[in-house]
């Protein structure tokens, strides 16, 4: 099973893409995408559906996994970040694929092992399950965390 | 000049043409769109995103006038609501749409005068502003509203 994770960021968004396979969890690609400086949000949301889109495409995942909005920040940046989050969800519709949401509680929990891990452990978690080279820039290892939570929980409801 | 005015909801997204001509404003259709009943959230941005897509393509408006999220509500559907705000500038950004951002008080204010006004003053003022036979209903009545709005302040910078 090919899990595409996506946490929808303000300021960058990353997705991930990992094989759920007999021996374990592969990764196959991860990246960021950030925003069109000095272009109008709208445009952002456009690059971002675009390469999430061509992500989709070119992978054929079976599912999505994608973080929901996170409460406790200012209100300004959660609405910022729900924009982008339409705009996620919207690409997974429109490509058929089952989209399933994760709180970045539960996603923290299930690769650190409690909720209110650091950025950093998270990193360093997502880079020891996957067996990484390097440590992943932090949104992308987000992502991946989305995706490894999905494997791990495979949950049946679909937003 | 044609303006497509937008009432992004969380229940319902209403959308209108007008145009701009030298006697006056003229209307030319509006429109709600509801919610799939028992289908994801996702499939509504969907659905959101096919209508008004579809309205851009046949309509050719020059600008776009959005209402921006109103911060008085409770997060849980501010952040539905931004949601689906993300969608509709997504829609407009992907026509080439230029879009102008305006706040409920700054859309009241233009149409009723002032911007504490009643949901239903608002219908009674567009119906007046308009010359239409019959009240539009509510959600419709405010993309009207938000197009009446640039009409009259058009703004120069875009979203």
């Amino acid at each position: 099973m090919r899990v595409l994770g996506v946490d929808p960021g303000l300021i960058r968004t990353g997705y991930a893409i990992i094989d759920q396979r007999r021996h374990g969890l592969q990764y196959i690609l991860y990246g960021e995408i950030g925003p069109d400086r000095g272009n109008p949000f709208s445009h952002s949301l456009m690059t971002i559906y675009d390469r999430l889109s061509d992500v989709i495409r070119e992978t054929s995942p079976d599912c999505m996994a994608v973080e929901s909005v996170f409460y406790g920040k200012n209100v300004k940046s959660l609405i910022k970040q729900a924009h982008v989050r339409g705009i996620v969800l919207l690409a997974g519709a429109r490509s058929g694929t089952p989209i399933f949401e994760y709180s970045p509680l539960e996603i923290k929990r299930a690769v650190v092992g409690y909720g209110r891990a650091e950025k950093r452990q998270v990193q360093q978690m997502v880079k020891a399950i996957l067996k990484l080279t390097d440590l992943p820039p932090s949104d992308a290892a987000d992502a991946m965390a989305a995706a490894i939570c999905h494997a791990n929980a495979l949950k049946t409801s679909s937003v």
